[in-house]
């Protein structure tokens, strides 16, 4: 069963959650100086619509026309209930899924790069400098600056532009240019490409490589696709539509809102507007591999988003900016740090956090593929992981709890991950 | 602008265009005999509901609850305004698309697959052997048999199998078996590898092994996706469903209703339902590739189904049964023959045919990606062609056209064509 709202029931504001938090969030602070940041120490990276969304205490932030105008050519996103999947596990829990996979580049992320882009182009930037892992955020960037007729840079890290031509090739095929990173276009990859020619880079020297582009040329911007306050605010469209499609289905609130988290954006998106129901016993669940185990195991302090310490320190939960997690099939979940929004929530007990080695999280995937028939992405199947076990907690205590959570992406461009799991080839956890 | 129906408005029954045809359609014969074929023949192959529908003269179908369930796991599918492709061309022309890609399989093939596995779940049959090319068919399959509990054996031809692994794997996620064609498995398949090892295989090749298979197993029957008259009846969901979308954004009936054609199951979905309305100005187009021409360059006679002549003769344009065609990208529109259906309407002046080299319709798939965001497979990219030139025909007229096509599916595993296109390595014609 499928709830589906019209084109004009897009929201018309983000919902920002900082005047709900737990306490003021900690300022990010200058990774020289040690200060507080201020607007104009992110001016060179970002445009100041989007430094005054970082900062911002407005609890709802209107989204520009031009932006729900983009953002229509997929959303509203369905909300669909798994009754499949319930049948085949026998719980009496009522399972709802946000399918933010319809996007063009399948996942989330696009709900957060076109918004990011228009602001650029508002201002004049006429080009984007941007990283990519896995490809899913170099994927939208290149998808969002090609509707708004900006250049895009992409640096891939080397060792998925060699593994994953094809999220190569969908960023080309939108107009994006991208380079193996570290790449001989900037100083710091020439410099690692010396040392070692056959580099296989990683995502903290890509993010170097994306900043050093952005500040050493003036129609040029950054952008990233999570940890940041304004990049979760963005994503708050995937719970607030959940919300009335909830309503619609006739149900309330629901007992138990779940969402893989790697830097925090889908999780953000699909838990953040439940925060103010809290009192009503909303439960919010994070789900993480073991083997990049942020929220679960790391330590709550001031740290840098990134390998090499150019960008400011966040406060946030951290595994320490120099660990690299094992190269597991969910590359969007394989981050040290945090969203700082996400971290404080944890650490206030707002939030709860779960961790799950590999192999459990792809026999999830494989049973929601044969009960649901769609292939979730890796990072997906983590928080069907969860759900499952949230549903079977409820057959075993015969409680008809209702379970929200977001699919995040498709994992048709991850069926390699499949035909490793399938045929007893993947590494566990 | 996307217009979406609600789950309870997938249509309750199928449209059978058979008494609605400019004349009766001609008898398929016997390979052997060369008699018109009875229930009998193809009982050992097809379920007796199947054969039924194949023989029918009724308008309406209905189509059984257990089969709406299932297609509601993706239907109704939404039906897009592409304006932001209209505005790129400047045309006054309004563009419409059906849009089958957001199956779980990633096109139109679920819509007949699922109905031809519940008959045969229904009439005892455990096991169904198909055969798959470019891989879209066998997905289909092995994602209906997974959803009614039924085993799957695809004949996978040679090439693809080799060359296409994402799809082999997404067919075992659904718990497909999948083999290499011409297989060990076949008393066909053991000959034609004996005699060559390294057999690349053909579609044909394919079908005399699951054919094979299935008439040696009572348990085993075989599915078709594609010409046979029952499969285009199950795809007609789309252009019933797309009538009643029209419909609710304003428009009556569109001028022009567009669809790629291999077989004529995606042509045949999109185009039967607006049969009844030529008398009202609505034109038809079938577009197919100048590589595989088979309704522009054919010839309309008796002619197999298959290359080895295994299948029952079909009254058809056809290019011959041992016709092979290059190995473009758009796999799933090399086929020799055509839907006997479609062949009817085309041969009858009721339906026209256009055909395009690939170059310029990998040009016309780009375009469409950079301004709508969706990425088509190349098959749909033949209809993308033939819509941007009615469009730009409006244009040249200044006529405000209603352009209706079939999004029949996305582009997600194909990037490889897109890839070879946009570094000049695509082979035109």
């Amino acid at each position: 069963m499928r709830y589906q709202l019209g084109s004009d029931q897009i929201p018309q504001a983000w919902f920002n959650v900082a005047p709900h938090l737990p306490e003021p969030l900690a300022p990010p602070l200058h990774p020289g100086t040690g200060e507080p940041v201020g607007p104009d120490d992110l001016a060179p990276l970002f445009p100041m619509a989007l430094i005054g969304q970082e900062m911002s205490a407005e609890e709802w932030i209107p989204i520009p026309p031009e932006v729900i105008e983009v953002l229509s050519l997929w959303r509203p996103t369905p909300l669909v209930r798994a009754t499949r999947l319930e049948k085949a596990l026998g719980t009496p829990a009522r399972i709802y899924y946000k399918d933010e996979s319809v996007s063009p580049a399948g996942s989330h992320k696009p709900n957060t790069a076109v918004p990011q882009i228009f602001y650029n182009q508002a201002e004049g930037i006429t080009r984007i400098a941007t990283e990519t892992g896995a490809g899913q955020w170099g994927s939208a960037v290149s998808f969002a600056t090609q509707l708004y007729g900006l250049e895009c840079q992409v640096y891939m890290v080397a060792a998925s532009y060699r593994q994953k031509p094809y999220r190569r090739v969908m960023m080309e095929t939108w107009g994006g240019q991208v380079v193996s990173s570290p790449s001989s276009l900037t100083e710091f990859g020439r410099q690692l490409l010396k040392e070692n020619p056959d580099h296989t880079g990683s995502l903290g020297v890509a993010i170097s490589e994306a900043v050093e582009d952005a500040v050493g040329r003036a129609d040029t911007h950054y952008a990233l696709g999570s940890v940041l306050n304004h990049v979760l605010l963005h994503q708050t469209v995937i719970g607030l539509e959940a919300k009335r499609q909830l309503a619609e289905a006739g149900e309330g609130l629901p007992n138990v809102v779940i969402g893989s988290c790697g830097g925090g954006s889908n999780l953000g998106g699909i838990a953040l507007p439940f925060v103010p129901d809290r009192g009503e016993g909303v439960r919010l669940v994070a789900v993480e591999p073991t083997s990049c185990p942020t929220l679960t195991k790391g330590t709550y302090e001031y740290d840098f988003g990134d390998v090499a310490g150019m960008t400011p320190k966040m406060l946030m939960h951290t595994l320490g900016h120099d660990f690299i997690p094992p190269p597991i099939h969910a590359g969007g979940l394989r981050y040290h740090g945090d969203s700082p929004i996400i971290s404080s929530l944890v650490k206030h007990g707002w939030m709860e956090a779960v961790a799950y080695p590999q192999g459990t999280v792809f026999e999830a995937a494989v049973q929601f593929a044969r009960t649901q028939g769609s292939i979730p992405a890796p990072e997906t199947a983590h928080a069907i992981r969860a759900v499952i076990d949230e549903a079977l907690a409820a057959k075993e205590s015969g409680e008809e709890k209702v379970i929200l959570f977001s699919y995040s992406g498709h994992g048709l461009l991850d069926l390699a991950a499949y035909d490793d799991y399938l045929h007893d080839r993947l590494i566990d956890g």
